[in-house]
């Protein structure tokens, strides 16, 4: 990143959290509608120190009795999908229906290098500037799991917002897919044409995560090619599980450039949150996904707390070396590990 | 089980722990090739009591450095494919080859029912009674987990004993193909006819474990269909990620009742073994392989201690249900735990 730019959103972030706006008035202001509000209790989530943290959770503890009823849709496709033409696009066509459309990103590579999917504030400036949208760049700091955290956090703010419609957005590296399938109703796959090809280099399983697959850019002379990789993808959906119970994901194609087919979409997304409201299967996975984040968030803080441990840190990496040497057996390993951690804690 | 056998199980466990053979002499014999030596090793690797697996692991301290160079094979499907007939075939022309086979199971069934996949003594009768075959039903209590170190921790025994190919065999329950992918070099799927249907019965993912998958039961009037079958397998396969580096997973036709195929099956392996050991996949597996294990030994262990606390047993309900009602956020909601939990340390 630019070091003028790095200091410029340092310096606003800090104005952000210096403001002596109390956690009650910021929850009033969000659960108004105040986007200025919104971005800056979002920016209060994202926060990773910790007074900041004990603030978010004050707030969110204020907003959560206030949340309205969304519909929360994934995201995810190759690069080169055509994901922000097309999220831009569905966005604004749901705006001007009179939905409030929230649009965030969990983008994993930005925990590495420091960018954003969402960063460009050029890209959807169309949808940015409709007054039903608000568009969230991905948190660019921390753990997969803390982006994971802050991400279905900011989903809650977002919702006791009004915003009704919520899609995140997401880039198909490492577990985001799964993670991103973990914290919506809906779950997208953008593709384009030249399957063999793509289908082989897509990841493992992202296929059996959708509960639709649009083939973008089917447009032009490459209309023909996407109806033929929408066969394909259905012929290959035929010997897979659906990823909703009661829900059969099919392919479909549609043209975000010139708007075809956006409409079939949201008819597909909302017979799906009919059917699964009706089969009970909307409910049941919102409650499944707060129980496994709940779970997901125990395991990590007894991960972090280990193997952030001073003595662990020091002593893993002979114990691995042993290992892989098979010198000793894995239990005794663990054990020794173990001893050395526990009794840390009886020393304390 | 039946009353009678199990405690006729137990007595002869006790009687097989309660031998005042030392670790040493215990380790030795099983060096020097002795069957019943190594049933009993297995059996105190097995044992669940804490004075056992003390043993356990000095003996597998002893046994590490005498481990034969061996070749790994899991092999899983759906009950109805012939496993028991294939893995007596098969590893019966083994023997006969010269090699010595041991056969272990994960059968995580076992786990919860007490049943076992290879419980019944009069399964691979032929193979059993072959001088160079062990056979071994499934460790038939514990945790998943548990099961798994069990098995990981047999196969050394195995190869300690001279043991240079292992079998492990598995039902396709729970995520027993994923554990026994990663204790194994090459995994082998084996499937009948009426792809259609069983494909889609078939788990999630099972497939992209797969470096071969073999279509049984290529006989009689079954063998046109076990052709189309294998056809449909390659079809699909051409669309997923291969399981190992640099080999390509296809579908095969075997008759394990007839012996056909059976041959094919090995020169695949061999091949395999020889372009993995050329392009370093091999040892890359093994050493990834056993770094995995002590990683996941490591979270089995925090999490059990972390759930079995007796403070959050009986707190984690409320806690659970308070979440999924939303009352509390999930931050607030392992912040909370994580108190009790830590603070029982911190006053012992």
């Amino acid at each position: 990143m630019h070091d003028g730019l790095q200091s410029y959103k340092k310096k606003k972030f800090q104005k952000v959290m210096d403001t002596d706006i109390s956690t009650e008035v910021l929850a009033d202001k969000v659960m108004s509608g105040d986007r200025i509000m919104l971005s800056k209790a979002i920016t209060l989530i994202e926060s990773n120190a910790r007074q900041h943290y004990q603030k978010a959770q004050e707030l969110l503890h204020l907003l959560l009795p206030n949340i309205c009823p969304s519909i929360r849709i994934g995201i995810t496709g190759v690069p080169g999908a055509g994901k922000s033409t097309f999220i831009e696009e569905f966005g604004f066509s749901l705006c001007e229906k009179g939905y409030k459309v929230a649009v965030l990103a969990v983008d994993p590579s930005s925990t590495v290098s420091g960018g954003s999917i969402l960063g460009d504030k050029t890209r959807m400036e169309r949808l940015a500037r409709h007054p039903n949208a608000f568009i969230r760049p991905s948190p660019s700091t921390g753990t997969l799991g803390g982006v994971h955290r802050k991400t279905r956090e900011s989903i809650i703010a977002c919702e006791a917002a009004g915003y009704d419609i919520i899609m995140v957005e997401t880039v198909g590296v490492g577990q985001s897919e799964v993670i991103v399938r973990g914290m919506v109703d809906f779950f997208l796959l953008l593709a384009i044409t030249g399957a063999g090809d793509e289908l082989q280099g897509m990841k493992k399983g992202i296929m059996e995560l959708a509960d639709a697959i649009v083939v973008n850019k089917a447009d032009g002379e490459n209309k023909k090619l996407a109806e033929k990789t929408k066969r394909e993808y259905n012929q290959i959906l035929h010997f897979l599980m659906p990823a909703t119970r009661g829900w059969e994901t099919k392919a479909y194609t549609c043209s975000a450039l010139y708007g075809d087919g956006i409409q079939e979409v949201w008819n597909t997304i909302t017979l799906f949150i009919e059917k699964t409201k009706n089969n009970g299967a909307f409910t049941e996975r919102r409650q499944s996904q707060i129980i496994e984040w709940l779970f997901a968030m125990i395991r990590e803080r007894l991960e972090n707390s280990f193997f952030q441990h001073n003595e662990i840190k020091q002593y893993l990496p002979f114990i691995q070396d042993a290992v892989a040497k098979e010198t000793i057996t894995v239990s005794n390993a663990v054990d020794a590990l173990f001893q050395k951690y526990e009794s840390s804690f009886e020393n304390r």
